[in-house]
C-alpha cells in the first residue's frame, strides 16, 4: 500500500525548514545516489562544502533532500531541500513513516498453535506456524512472525516484533518496543557443570532471561537463562547478530554490543558500554559504565568506569600502545647494541694491545 | 503440576544430615538471596565462617538450606540445614528432582509432519510443526520440541531432548541422553572444495555426524558433516553455544567446549580437553588428551597430552608468559642501554682525548 | 533409489583411463579405508610412491580407485583404476553423480504456507511448514526445505537448495545454483543507530540483501540488509557456517570464507579473496583482490590487491614475521648487554684505577 506525503508535511514531521518550491509528492527514501523523484534523500555535509554539493545533491533525482542548518546552496527548480539539526537522525524519521505503512496487519494465522491459557492483547499479528505455550501473555501491537516459539509462561511487551523463528523459553520476560530478530535463542540453559569423577554433571539452570524495554537483539544471537534468578538485559540496550551472553550475566541500560562478541557467565556489564565485534569478557567480572572495548579484545579482569580496552588479554589504551610501540623499538635496540660494542674501547683495540691492556688493568674477570 | 517434599526426604535424596527439626514442606529451589519458605537452597561456605553465615543464610527465607559437612553453626526454629559433601551438587539432584514434575508428557501433535516409515519410540513426546523424513528412528522416553526437523534415516536414542528447531540432516545419529538447545544445526554439508581453474568446485559430503551419549549441544552451534566416514563427539562432551565444528572432526570423551570456539576440519580432540571461549583449532591437527587451551587461543600445530596453551598463534604456559615477560622487559633494556653509554670509556673522552687514543691505539675501525 | 554404473561408465565420465577388468558394477562412494567393493574410491598420491600403494590401496576394499596420471602399479584381479588428471576432483563428479538420485521430488508439501501472488516455477520442491510471502518469485527446480521462511517480494533463482529454517527477509534476491545451509538469516536489519541524548535510536534499513549465482552460505551464517542499496554476494563465493556480514558490505567473485569470520558494514572485499577463520574485518574497508586474511586476523585498514595478512591488528606477512622475530630477540638481546657491560673497559677496572683513569680523562660526566 503505497502513501504518499507532501515536502511540507515531511518538513514539519523533522521539525526542519523548508526551502524551495515543490510539487512534488514523495513515496519513499533512497541515497542520494539511488533516488528516484518521488524519494527522499539526505546529505551528510562532513565540511567538504560546496564540491560535495555539485558532485552530489545536483546530479541526485531526489525530489526532496534533508540538509545541515549551515547549507545554503541555492536549490533548483522543482526539487526541494529540508534544512534540519541532525539530516542523518531526521532522515530516520522520513524512513520510519514510509515503513509504518508496511507493518503487519492484526490477526492470528490459522497455523497457529496457540494454547487456550495464553492471553494475546490488542491488535496482534501472530504469524504462520507459530507456536504459544501455557499461560503466554502478549502485549497489544505485538507482531509474532512465522515459526517464533514461546514457550510456557512467556511474557512479551507491547509493540515488539519476533521475526521469524526466535525462540522463547518457558517463563522468559521481554519487555516493551523489543525487537528480535530471526534465529535469536532466549532463554536456553546456561552452561553450568560440577567436575566429578563421573564426569560433568548438569547443574540445572532454573532462572530466567529478562530483557527490557527498547532493546534490540540481532539475528542468531543466543542469551542464556540464569541459574537461579535473571540473567538481564536493560533498556535501550542493542546488541547485533551471533553474540553470546552467558547464565547471570547483567548488561545494563544503553550498551551497544557489536556481532560476535561473547560475555561469558556472571558478569555485570554496565551502563553506556560499547564491545566491538568479537570481543570476549571472561565469567564473573564487573565492566564500568562507559567503557569501551575494541574488536577481537579479551577482557579478564575487573574494569572500572570510563576505561578503554584493547588487545587480548586487554589492557589500558596506553598500556597497549606502549607494548606496540616497545616492539616496534626492538630494532633499533639491535642497532643501538651494534654501535656500542663498536664504541667498546676494548673491541676497538688491536688483540696485542687487548693482552697489555688486560695485564696492566689487573682484570677482574 | 507443584510437587512438594518433605525436609526429611530431601536430605535421604542427597545422602546427606538432617539438622534442625521442621515441618515445611518443600516445592522449588532458589537462591539464598530469593528464596521464599518453600524453597531448598545451598551455601557453598568458601572459608569465610561465621560472618558469611550471618550475613547469607541467617536473613534468607529458604526452608532448608545444603551446608557443606564442616558446618556446625546453630539452626533457626522451623529451618532445617542438609550437611552433604558436595552442596552444589547435591542440590543440583535436588533441582532436577522438582523439574522431573515439568517434564514433556508422551504424545504427538497434530501439526506433526511424520513419515510412515519413521519409528517412534514408546513414550516419545512431538511437539508442534515438528517435520521427521524417513525411516527415522526415535528412541523411548525422548522429546522432539516444536519445528524440529530431522532428515531421512536420522536415528535418534532415549531420553534426548531436542529443543526448538533443531535441524539434523540426512543419516546422521545421536545417542542416549543427548540434550540438543535451540537452533543447533547437526549434518550440514562440510565447507570442502576444490580449487579449479573455473573457480571453486564443492566437494560431497557424503558423511554423517555421530553424537554418542549424555553429550549436550548448545543453542544455534554448528556441527558439519563428513566428507567421508563421519564428524564424531564422543560420550559425555558438553559444547556451548554458537561453536563451530567442522567435518571429520572427531572430539573424545568428557571434552568441555566453551561458547564460540571454532575447530576446522578434520581434527583430533583427545579425551578430558577443556577449550575456552573463541578459541580456534586449525584443521588436521591432533590435540592430546587432558589439554587446556584457553581463551581466543589459536592453535596452529600438534599439541601433547596434558598441555596448556595461551595467545594466538597458541604457545605453552612457559613460552606465552616468557614473550609477556620479554615484552615488558624492553624499557629497562632500553634504559641498561643508555647507561651502557654512558658508561662507554669512549663516550666519557673530551674530542681531544678521543683522537688522540684511537690514533694511539691503531684503531681498526 | 539404488543407481548402478560399470566402471566404464565412471572412467569416460571424469575423461579418464580405465586400467584393469572389472565387472563390478559400482553403487555409491566412500574413502580407501571404508570401502565395500561396490563402491568407489580415490587416491591422492602425494609423492610417496609405492609404499603408501601396499597400506592404502591393496587392502581397500573399492572396487575401482581414481589414480593420478603418473600411478603405475599393477591392478588387482577383479579391481580397477581409473587414471586421471586431478583424482580428488573427478571423485567429486562421481559422488555428484550418485547423489543426483537421491535429490528432492517435485511438489509442494499440504502444510507449506504460500501467498497467492507467489510464483513458483517447474519442478520446484517445497517442504512441510515452508511460509512463502506475497509475490514471492521462485526459479525452476528450486528445494525449498521444511521450515524456511521466505518475505514480501522475495525473488529466488533455479536450482537452489534452501535447506531448513532458512529465512530471508523481505525482497532480497537470490541467484541461480545458490546452496543455503540452515538456519540461515538473510536481510536481517543492519545494526545501524544515531547515537542522540536520549539513547540509541534506529535507523530505518530499507536496503536489500542480494546473493548472486553460485554462492555457498553455512549453517546459521547471517547477512544483514543495506541501509539503502544492498548487501552484494558475488557469484561464486563460498561462505562457511556463523559467519557475519554486515549491512552494505560487498563481497566480489570466487572469496573464500571460513566459518566465524565478521566483516563489519560497509566493508567491500575485492576478487578472490580468502579470510580464514575467526578474522574480522573494521567497516568502512577496501580490501583488494587475491588478498589473503589469516585466522583470527583483525583487519583495521585499507588492504592493497594480493597481500597477505597475520594478527591482530593485521599487518603483512613481512612485519608480523618481524614482530615475533623482535619478540624472540629480547632474551639475546638482554644476555648482549651483560656482555657489553662485562666488556665495557671501565667495568673492568679495579676501584682504583676507575678512579685514577677518571680523574685523568677529565671526565665530562
Amino acid at each position: 500500500m503505497l502513501i504518499e506525503r507532501s515536502c511540507e508535511f515531511i518538513a514539519q514531521l523533522v521539525n526542519g525548514q523548508l526551502i524551495g518550491k515543490s510539487a512534488q509528492m514523495i513515496s519513499g527514501v533512497s541515497s542520494l545516489q539511488n533516488a528516484k523523484a518521488t524519494d527522499a534523500a539526505f546529505w551528510r555535509n562532513t565540511g567538504a562544502g560546496s564540491d560535495m554539493y555539485y558532485q552530489q545533491i545536483i546530479p541526485s533525482k531526489a525530489g526532496v533532500v534533508l540538509v545541515p542548518m549551515k547549507f545554503d546552496l541555492p536549490v533548483q527548480e522543482g526539487r526541494a531541500w529540508i534544512k534540519c539539526v541532525n539530516p542523518s537522525l531526521s532522515f530516520a524519521k522520513v524512513t520510519a513513516m514510509f515503513k509504518e505503512s508496511m507493518s503487519y496487519t492484526p490477526g492470528i494465522a490459522k497455523s497457529a498453535c496457540i494454547e487456550e491459557s495464553a492471553e494475546i492483547g490488542k491488535d496482534v499479528h501472530i504469524g504462520e506456524n507459530v507456536v504459544i505455550g501455557k499461560r503466554v501473555k502478549i502485549g497489544a501491537n505485538t507482531a509474532i512472525l512465522p515459526g517464533v516459539v514461546l514457550g510456557e509462561d512467556v511474557c512479551i511487551g507491547e509493540k515488539c516484533i519476533l521475526y521469524p523463528h526466535v525462540v522463547i523459553r518457558d517463563q522468559c520476560i521481554v519487555g516493551n518496543h523489543v525487537i528480535i530478530h530471526p534465529g535469536v535463542v532466549i532463554g536456553g540453559d546456561g552452561f553450568g557443570y560440577e567436575d566429578s569423577p563421573e564426569g560433568y554433571q548438569k547443574i540445572p539452570q532454573v532462572g530466567i532471561v529478562q530483557i527490557d524495554d527498547d532493546v534490540e537483539i540481532g539475528s542468531n544471537t543466543t542469551i542464556d537463562r540464569a541459574r537461579f534468578g535473571r540473567t538481564w538485559i536493560q533498556k535501550c540496550t542493542k546488541i547485533d547478530n551471533l553474540v553470546q551472553i552467558g547464565h547471570n550475566v547483567v548488561i545494563g541500560e544503553n550498551c551497544f554490543i557489536v556481532s560476535q562478541v561473547g560475555i561469558a557467565g556472571s558478569t555485570t556489564v554496565g551502563n553506556n558500554v560499547v564491545i566491538y565485534g568479537q570481543a570476549g569478557i571472561a565469567g564473573h567480572l564487573i565492566i564500568g559504565d562507559k567503557t569501551t572495548i575494541k574488536a577481537q579484545s579479551g577482557v579478564t579482569k575487573n574494569v572500572p568506569a570510563e576505561s578503554e580496552l584493547f588487545g587480548s588479554p586487554a589492557k589500558s589504551r596506553d598500556d597497549y600502545c606502549k607494548d606496540q610501540m616497545y616492539i616496534k623499538k626492538i630494532p633499533s635496540i639491535v642497532k643501538e647494541i651494534e654501535e656500542l660494542k663498536k664504541l667498546s674501547l676494548f673491541s676497538l683495540l688491536t688483540e696485542e694491545l687487548k693482552l697489555r691492556l688486560l695485564s696492566e688493568l689487573k682484570i677482574k674477570k
